[in-house]
């Protein structure tokens, strides 16, 4: 196993990043739901590299070729493969990595797990160009939890320093959703945004990187889902969350802040709101026992700064077996959180429908 | 599914609170493994109630009596079970609970999941006395791994707003750990204990609780452990943690500071130590692309405060579809953290077990 | 893994013929399920032995003890463990049989699977004994699918080379099986049940046994259940039925005797039955593509003989390394078919409950 | 779930009959392994359409690309996808088959599962194609196989009632494999292969088909792989094997037929060769307890006649809810069990690598 994901849903990603080409089967989706190939390319673009100079200067069209699982435009229920041509690779660029890894990279731990068989060239199955198929994924998976009120966005909590403010976890509507997931930037306040941009920029031109902390939202979800111990929503949001390259926490409602609250400042009480039980507050972040309350589900995940930076690093050189410097080239987002956002989106539409399946079944309307 | 995790070692834990026991399968352990009881009951007695203010009032034994899977004191390699006996429940504290959920509590959720007929006595299966089973598991884990020089430890990194020193990520000895594990308050620095102590005394004077922070070490495991993108040891331990009750985040190495920092300030550089590619920091907490990379593994676990507050709270009432308040009484731990400790070593022990088979085989000596 | 089975509904079973206590885990049925604990003793009786001189002399009570996921005769929804003690053990009659492998037996396989550390005795978690759990489960199982239509029953299709008449493939109805689920004999025609009682008492006689063969049905599923490729009926419930030791083939529907015939012969035309469509000869045993027509769903499961048998057969001694002989006394059935009937139908509930799970979801009702 | 199998090897298997392209993802595969890709294209050529009168007139290349997994010649470790891209489609001749379901296909049986949105073009999802790539997937992993000294190779055990001789359970040698594995008709004895192609061709003139077994042997397992009670040898095998369209049955050794035997009959005697144990006979196919002996691993697949035949057959009109007549029109093999041979090998083959996985590890040399 390794890249395969999911219980009713199964997930599997394949490819290296300068590989003929990656994608994904999504195996387990629901039967007659109509796909909007537009709506796909739009989420593709959102995480598309070379949009500006916050990003890599990779340029992919990143246009997924569906190969089956469609028909006349509708799910067939049988599993649905994408497949995207790898096209504007420079291999050339890496052939260093090979004997000198790169610190904070997969590429000293890659060839000790592949004995040395591990695709180097531009990180290969652990590049975040794997990200693409995951985001194809979730670009399909929300436009099934659409058409069941569920909608999940997500904007930059963080970058480096700079904080946007918080989603409000109680009173967050559909429509400010759409308003975010149309943003140029994804952040809830501009000046957040403009400043995080400025941050991210300094890191550029420092040949450095910076990281940030991505807060996703979902609403919509109906009370009751998930299931104590191993199955709950945290248990599965997080195993696939640490899926995507550089995620290294993550935290659901209060998080790691409850930690240092007493019980009376973190409980949410239980109010009545017409027929509906919900809570006052959202500290819980919608999951109580693993399971979903009807309140919005809200989590963060952390990402680390992006590894590839341009200033000399000291490293080993694994075949002569001794300590060296490295100087890396090539072409990296000096904030991989940016992009990452419609990636996390995009993980857990994937996993939010996959326990959906599991509580309504394959016959799920 | 839900109760039943693992690939290659598959644990199925069972029990409700106040139900007639509580125990757990481990299906996948390697045979011929010697199993000593005696230290099964030193782990167990670190989890159990009863042993001083700071805890439950509720008395276990914890005695856990092995049905399968041990043969003249070695396992079998076929399933082993172990129950647990529950004695000393009071139902009928907890009879109010089935219409008037508490705060912050699976009470709600768990009536909503399970259409009403959950065991809610006792919180039922979402009891934290469902981490006695896992720390059995744990207990038997960690012989295993210790045979093959791996050992894991933890300690409070944090209780409230008091804060212990952390563990050294690069240079955490095996001696270091015997320490902790013997230690009467799981802490690094002994005035800390106390103020965490203090702190929990406060707590439970007020009626209320406190959260806390746990970070776990593992030492001596191999490089190249672990596959991407959904089986690294990031997904499979959080899969598996957030079965904890109360854990709310989790992350590994410098986790969310790393999402303020630069990629200059969070990258580890490669040196060589005598023969071994070692890192000169450890900010990556051991795992680089999800695969280990042979330094100390480390991790944190967010412990939200205890729900059950002894203060008066709103709720509703899920008959009468009315508001109403509610004051918890019975018995329970103003700071879960304390006892969650070796819960999380456990956790982290099975898991990492789980892990190491799936590299080397059921085989594997 | 290995005694672990399911997707949505799991079964874990533990136990070995002579340790303290066999058992069986349930994670993942629905909840409010109200289990008739008659009901489960009067199936766990069908499998028990020491009825009559056809099988083993070891008398069980076979009493399973609930130890959770049952509250006020409902299920919970939670795992439901069931654990049946040993009593009625001779371990000191299997010595012999560590270093003296019987022909037919694990016990050569188990000791180089489990690298010599196995239960040896009784056979060890390989033991028929371990069809108990799996009785439970389906005790369980059928209560479950009963509530919704679906009933399950086996006969002896034939023992040696006696033959029952075969189940009719389209027009059995419920009140046929509850007609042979009452049997004191697991017939259709008592002549040939007589005939086979014979047979097995020859075998028995001249210290021989005999092997069998089950036809199992199940009446009310409804069509569409079951995924290809690798979910099918066919493909789960095999996956399944081997695990019942000494099932050494399946087949569905016209199965083997399908290879030699033409198209013409072995397809069944479809009609209208009332609203319904129908086929008019069911040679598919209700599947079609892995995937339930509506029709009733038919199956055979092929026992070998046991392999306990008194005359003397030709062994090797695993520690001197040389050839020997090996005289087996002890309890065994003389022929295992028998007492499997209950078993077999239990497999194939579980299986079908796990799969309509999978189809409507744990909302299932 | 549903075209996803495996544990330590994930197979993913893709695509429709008429659909852009087919496909299958193997996740897990040992990295190092170098792949002859001449090698997998013999291996395709057995399965592919077009060669002769006795199979479907559909011409196919089947030629695969491999777009991961594979690096300078050698697997990654990471996943490996192959497509193939449909080409010769007849797609009008099946426009009938959406409202007139084919007796004895999935055509009925696929409309319910998937509410009617199923590709119902050329039997889609459910077509013999997709053992095109299943057979890829045997390609791989029989170089992988036989780096480590282990062979597969199967033969037309029967056709209609014209029977091969079988194999010899004890003494086949890698020899009569690859002589078996060259012959232009999959059988042992060549007079019985053309006394087979006379059946079918006969079937086909009559517009009609006809069934067969297939035997399939492996040599050179070690002993002690598999687990019981549900992860033996023949739980697993079954699993993937009625995954093959048209399998209606599964046998190991002496399968049914040892039903019909008594257990001095049936159990094989071990006896030593040189320093190994042995068994005399090999009734048992090479599994006790679902644990392989080192023996020959044997079993037989029975696949029902095409259902496609040219004869008028009875089936009802979906859309109008009548009875009516059809005739059905296209490319259908008369025999699919000649061309089923390489599929069941190479579903073996996956099979028997990823339950070595589980044994060895993804270290496994």
């Amino acid at each position: 196993m390794s890249s395969t994901w999911g219980n009713q849903l199964k997930l599997s990603i394949f490819g290296e990043s300068h590989g003929d080409g990656i994608g994904v089967v999504l195996d387990g989706l629901p039967s007659g739901e109509e796909i909007d190939q537009g709506e796909i390319l739009t989420q593709m673009a959102r995480r598309a590299p070379g949009q500006n100079t916050l990003s890599t200067a990779r340029k992919e069209k990143d246009q997924p070729e569906i190969l089956s699982g469609l028909f006349e435009g509708h799910t067939t229920g049988t599993p649905l493969c994408a497949m995207i041509r790898n096209q504007d690779t420079h291999s050339k660029d890496y052939s260093e990595l090979k004997i000198h890894p790169r610190p904070g990279h997969a590429d000293y731990t890659g060839a000790i797990r592949y004995n040395g068989y591990n695709d180097y060239r531009g990180g290969g199955h652990f590049s975040g160009r794997l990200t693409a198929p995951l985001t194809f994924s979730g670009a399909v998976c929300r436009q099934i939890l659409k058409r069941r009120g569920i909608l999940i966005a997500a904007h930059l909590f963080s970058v480096g320093k700079v904080k946007d403010i918080p989603f409000d976890p109680t009173k967050t509507t559909e429509k400010d959703l759409h308003t975010l997931l149309q943003a140029p930037f994804p952040v809830l306040n501009t000046d957040a945004g403009q400043a995080m941009q400025q941050e991210i920029e300094d890191a550029r031109q420092n040949g450095d990187s910076v990281g940030g902390i991505i807060e996703c939202i979902a609403i919509g979800l109906p009370a009751g889902i998930g299931s104590p111990m191993f199955d709950g929503i945290e248990n599965r949001l997080s195993s696939i969350l640490f899926g995507v390259p550089a995620v290294k926490g993550i935290e659901f409602g209060n998080g790691f802040a409850a930690a240092s609250l007493h019980g009376s400042e973190n409980n949410d009480d239980f109010i009545l709101q017409g027929d509906s039980v919900r809570t006052e507050t959202n500290r819980h972040g919608g999951i109580l026992g693993g399971i979903t309350t009807g309140m919005p589900l809200l989590f963060r995940a952390a990402l680390k700064p992006t590894p590839s930076i341009f200033q000399k690093q000291k490293t080993v050189d694994l075949h002569e077996h001794t300590e060296t410097t490295l100087t890396i080239h090539g072409r990296h987002d000096p904030c991989i959180a940016v992009r990452a956002v419609p990636v996390i989106e995009s993980a857990a539409a994937t996993a939010l429908l996959d326990l959906l399946l599991e509580a309504y079944g394959y016959e799920f309307r």
